[in-house]
């Protein structure tokens, strides 16, 4: 079972709440919404993608990669450099 | 008219592809799939917002900051200022 | 003149403080400090110089951009695009 | 010892280097060099910081974290909770 599956539910609402967010800035852009307002809203979407994968982050250390670590130090090593491009990944995003 | 109107089409069609990607992560979480995969794709997600960001400051610059400039001093430092913390958000973001 | 010549005291001063933090950061990892408190201290740094980067930009804009603006279209434009490369360099970095 | 012992004269090499870097900056300031040649410099300090954190946060995990998940739940628990915070400082800076 992945890291997250403990709350996964409350991960699948936030991303569909973010699907209806993403829908209402591509409704602003077709009503021709000043820049600077549909720029607002897709920066807050940004956060909230963020918000979420910093949980995700969160979960796989406390689980995957801890589980990985007790299991060997070979598993554990390969877990955290899966863990840190991971994180590079979205520290460069 | 809004300085992206004139790609208006583009963006919207990026913005569905987006809300798209935003409902595969969701089934991706329902589905149990491992937490990297599913950070891949929410950090895949975000480099598409900020292409889209990009894109929409441009077209601001390009047409709002400066034509404001052109009709006189205040409304061009007006519209440089308000682009400046819009610029400030999405770096922050 | 750049556009940042009005404040150009102030940018080296917060630069002259930004490099004592950098030097600050060394000494930290000669004297094994704890690597969260490394840390916490690089993203201070990267915060004060994210602070210089939305000044620059917003002089920039302010200044070169709006004045090329007036100059003619066509120099207008070139400087928006090259300030647009300069954005998403920051937002990217 | 931090997780960093190992490399730790890699990290003062490169955070001197870093510093040199900041140096440079506050003279190109100082002798009004562009705008947009500034910020380049600034978006590749920002980017060696983020290169040295982003191996900070590996180093702590493939051995803080570790070493404290396999000593017990507890401790594994709180060091994770603790990078977390971390990388979440690093993300948004």
């Amino acid at each position: 079972m992945p890291g997250y599956s403990g709350t996964k539910d409350e991960y699948t609402r936030r991303m569909r709440r973010i699907e209806g967010q993403v829908r209402g800035i591509a409704r602003m852009i077709e009503e021709d919404v000043y820049c600077i307002d549909v720029l607002t809203q897709v920066a807050a979407v940004t956060k909230a993608l963020q918000a979420v994968s910093l949980g995700l982050v969160e979960d796989h250390l406390g689980h995957c990669v801890v589980e990985a670590a007790r299991h060997s130090t070979a598993d554990g090593e390969a877990k955290v450099r899966e863990a840190a491009d991971a994180i590079a990944r979205l520290v460069r995003s």
